[in-house]
Order: structure tokens, then C-alpha cells, then sequence
């Protein structure tokens, strides 16, 4: 076993940073070294509840995963966040300043936050979570949370690759359902009203029995559980062991009935299938035959060009290719 | 030319409704006929100002549309919005029932809303966004909104299909830029800060002053240009004219600077990218020899599997293969 894969199976911070530094590299000579150390990793992976903590910019979600997170290693867990780092395309970093966020959590011992640079995708799940997911859990982090950020694809990413999706929604002047999608709603396991205190305190239980209605006519996502609205305020830390029961019944309840193994077997496959679609353009582009011809083709492209039709030829000769010249 | 690119370029609103349709087909046979209708269309297609429309859920983004759509209207011009219909994955269909959202707008005839089912990518834009442009621009339409939801890649994707990136903010209480992305700030050409009337009022221009401060931060986007934060009630019809008027400056100053036109350029080639990493994966996927291959590998993956080695493998394996018999 590599020294590297043994540190972090040691439980040190230090390597499992560099780790994960070593499986979002891009480099083709990481990757092998990723990927042996992945083999090494992965049997010592996987024993963690995975939880998706999913909502709209200023919900709380930093407030709640600190709070919560603090409340679960009171209670003797180890506790890793996956949060996002709202990243730019063209400067690099958030307005507010990313780095002040959690504090309290970040100087815990046994908690881990590794901030996922969204890089070209805004907002998005970095690419390697899973692997990272898998590489906390070797290093015996036991709750692994994943931020999200309430809209878009990465929803779906996030639930595909967690245990309990949960949802946090704040009590609204008006309508708390008010801009929330339905798909995600549908995706919920848990819902947290957060900002239940003080004056928000009876609009936070009217959001929640609105809520409520929404999900029993939504039907059930897994059978025999109805997605609660839990009311809490991450800012008092009120209402976390609420949270925390809720979830716990939850996943009870998914590996009673043998839903939580065999949802983890289909986001394997989920996760395969990404892979492989990944790779297949990652292939695609680093040929440099394409390169050229990709070129060629932009250079020819007008505002008469019907791009739909190009790439379908384009792809059709590529994939007939192999062990003849590409002749146009 | 075809009747249905004749009745299009007739500006018969139902042959456009099913020429779109017959673009957003994934049927082998429609495809066909969508390239021809495009080929025919795409020399028609190019004569209107695209925007943008962003911003969080709640923001106002339907009542904005509709409200500016119609003052569009009055002015003179045909207006088309791709909104975007916040489809379940589950069950199809918003909350709040959608198709009720921008009755007086629907009910224009100088008017066209296309709801764009965001299917497979929650929130997402749809697929054929830039073939639904180009058809409505056929069809004399010269203002196309495409809406998108203020968070994730659907944010670039907008950004690179229109001509003026348009965000939305409403006066918050406390710091109006909690929870912006930076990101998505940096892609904004026009911000407007909707919802200025009654008690908002000052709280809007205070937002209004601090777009601008951090907005100054951010270096501009474009040369010359520092995006505007306009006050405005889509709710009383407000201001309208400012946004219409900064629009206007925006897309004069492109114009004369000769953006406009390389913009699109750079969209068309983008476009084409889009496209090819698209139809890889589709040939890729509906290769019968593929989806054996990948119904073994999948059955064989366990919690010790290193789906990334897998995978890459596996691409590998594919791309050598053409006029040999695949061998494991």
C-alpha cells in the first residue's frame, strides 16, 4: 500500500488534503497514481451517511452546515463539508469572501471542510465529489456533507450521490413555495425550515404546514416515508436534534427495507456512466487529429451554418475513423 | 423550400409552435427534417436583439417579462420569451401551475411565449434554445428573451446564446448581494434592480449603490462599458424605459465596436462545440455493442470498483475498436 494511502487511512489531514488535491488533478501521470490509490482506498470507503444540503442563496446554508455540523461532533461524530466555493469564471472567487465562512466548524479537530472550486461549471458540483466523498470516508469522517446550490442540474448531481437529500427552505413574506421548483421539492427526503426564531418564528410554522400539504400531494419518493418539515434556526442552534432525528429515522427507515444499499449500487452505476461519458470527450478532444479538423470546421461556420447538422456529421466520420484516413 | 419554412417565414404562429416542436425531436426521422427546415431558415434567422433574463427564484422574473415585454410591445417591436418551465423529473409540472404565469403577454399577438421544458436538467436551459432563437427570428420576432434561473450552468449557457445578459436583484433587507454569485455578476451586462416602489423604494436604491460599488470592483466585462444598475417595478410598469434605454446603449456601444457581431461569431463556435460533445455521446450511447459492453461492466461493479480507471478503460478500449472484434 502506497504511504500516501496509508496516511489517510492514519486518519492525517495534511495527506487527505493532498489527496484530494491528487484526484482533481488533471494530469495524466496523477491519474494513474489517483487511480491506484483509489484501488488502495476504496475498500475502507463508504462507511458514512452522505447527506445533500440543498437550498436557495441566502437560505442559511453555511450558518446550518456549521451549526449542525458542531451539534453532530458534540455527539461523538466526524463530520466532513463539501461546501461550494461560489467561484468566478473570469477572477476567481465570491464577493463576500468564501474563506470567513464556518469558522467555528473549520477550527474543529474533527470536523474537515474542503470548499469544491465550481470552476467552469458556476455553481456546479465539482467533477471528482465522489472520489472525495469516498477519500473522507477512508479517513474515518462518518457524516459527509454535500452542498448544493438549490437549482439546476447539481440538484440532481448531489442527490445522486448522497444518502438523505436535504432541503432547507425560510420562512417567506407571502408564499414560502414561492420560486421553489417542484423537482426539487420532489427530490427532498428532509425539509428544515431554518430562521424559525424570534419574529420569524409563526411564519416559520405556517411555511412548514404549507410545506407539509405540498409534499403529501406530491406522493411519495420513498415508500412509507413522508418527507418531514423540521423548524430550526442554525443561527441559535435551535432545532438541530430535531434535524438530526429526522434524518436518523430516515436512513433507519432506507436500510431496514434495503433501499440504502441498493441506492448506493445504482448511483455506482450513475456514477460510472458519468465517467464514461467524461471520458469519452475528454478522448475526444486531447486527439489532436480532431483538433484540427474541429478547426477547419470553425473557420468555415457562418450564420447560414446549422451547427446541429455539422456535429452529426462531424462525430459520424470521427467514430468511422480508426485505421483509415479521414478524407473530406 | 419547404411549406413549413414558408409558413414560418409567413409568421403563422402555429407552424412556428411546430417547427419547434419538430426541432426539440430526438426522433432519427425528425432530425432529418429539422436539419433541412434549419438549412432553410438559418439565412432568415439573426435579425433580433437576444436577452438574457436572470435571477434568483422570487426575484420577479415573470412579472418582469411580462411587464417589459409588453412595453416592447407598444414600442413597436415582436417579442419572443423562452421561459423556462420549471419541469418535475418526476411528475412534470411547477407548483404554482406555470401556465398561468404572463397571461396579457400570451395573449398579445406581437407576442410568443415558448415555455422551455427543462426535462432531464432541472432548471436547465433546453437543448434546442439557439434553433428555437433562430426559428422565432424567422418568423420576424426582433426582441428574444431566454430566461434562465440566476444559479448554475444554465447562467454560462444563456450567456453565450443572447446578445445582453440582463440580471434581476430586489432590494433585500440587509446586504442585497448576499448570495450573488460573483460569477453570475460578472456575466451581467444590464442589472436591474426590480421591485422599486412603495416601502421598497429606498431600500432599492440603496441596493441600486451597491451593485454599482461592486460592480466598479469587478473590472468591466466589456471595454468602455460599466453595466448599469437600473431601479424598476415590473409589478407598476416602472422604469421600464430606463432598462429599455440601457439595453439600447449596451447593444449600439457592441454594435460600433464591432462585438456584436464577433460575439456571435464566438457563439456559433461554441454552438458547434456544444453540439459535436452532444452527438458523441448520443452515437455513442445508442450503439447496441456499447450498451452490451457497459450492461456487463455495471453488473460487475462493487463498493471496492474505482469507477474513473473503469471508465477510462473502458473509452479506450471503444475508440481502438472500429474493424476489430472487441476482446476481453
Amino acid at each position: 500500500m502506497s504511504s500516501l494511502a496509508q496516511q489517510v487511512l492514519g486518519k492525517e489531514r495534511r495527506a487527505l488534503s493532498k489527496a484530494i488535491t491528487l484526484v482533481e488533478s488533471s494530469q495524466p501521470q496523477d491519474q494513474q497514481r489517483a487511480h491506484r490509490l483509489l484501488e488502495e482506498i476504496m475498500p475502507h470507503a463508504g462507511n458514512s451517511i452522505r447527506i445533500g444540503v440543498s437550498g436557495s442563496p441566502g437560505v442559511g446554508k453555511s450558518t446550518f452546515l456549521e451549526a449542525f455540523g458542531l451539534h453532530l461532533i458534540k455527539a461523538g461524530h466526524q463530520v466532513a463539508a463539501l461546501t461550494i466555493d461560489p467561484s468566478s469564471n473570469r477572477s476567481g472567487g465570491s464577493i463576500l469572501g468564501d474563506k470567513t465562512r464556518m469558522s467555528a466548524l473549520a477550527n474543529e479537530p474533527r470536523a474537515f471542510i474542503r470548499p469544491t472550486p465550481s470552476g467552469g461549471q458556476l455553481g456546479g458540483v465539482a467533477r471528482r465529489s465522489r472520489e472525495v466523498i469516498a477519500l473522507c470516508e477512508a479517513a474515518g469522517y462518518d457524516i459527509i456533507f454535500v452542498e448544493t446550490v438549490g437549482v439546476g442540474q447539481s440538484e440532481i448531481d448531489v442527490a445522486n450521490m448522497t444518502d438523505c437529500y436535504c432541503l432547507l427552505l425560510q420562512p417567506a413574506s407571502g408564499d414560502v413555495l414561492q420560486g421553489i421548483k417542484r423537482g426539487v421539492m420532489e427530490l427532498a427526503d428532509v425539509i428544515v425550515v431554518n430562521k424559525a426564531d424570534g419574529a420569524l418564528l409563526s411564519l416559520a410554522r405556517e411555511a412548514a404546514s404549507q410545506v407539509m400539504i405540498a409534499v403529501s400531494l406530491m406522493g411519495d419518493k420513498v415508500k412509507n416515508w413522508k418527507c418531514p418539515a423540521v423548524l430550526a434556526s442554525a443561527l441559535k442552534s435551535e432545532g438541530l436534534d430535531d434535524v438530526d432525528s429526522a434524518i436518523h429515522k430516515f436512513i433507519q427507515l432506507a436500510k431496514t427495507t434495503g433501499r440504502f444499499e441498493k441506492n448506493r449500487q445504482q448511483q455506482l452505476v450513475i456514477w460510472l456512466e458519468d465517467e464514461v461519458l467524461y471520458e469519452l470527450s475528454a478522448q475526444f478532444k486531447s486527439d489532436l487529429n480532431i483538433q484540427n479538423r474541429h478547426q477547419k470546421m470553425c473557420q468555415k461556420l457562418d450564420s447560414n451554418s446549422v451547427p446541429m447538422q455539422l456535429a452529426q456529421q462531424f462525430v459520424k466520420k470521427y467514430l468511422k475513423r480508426v485505421n483509415h484516413d479521414w478524407t473530406t
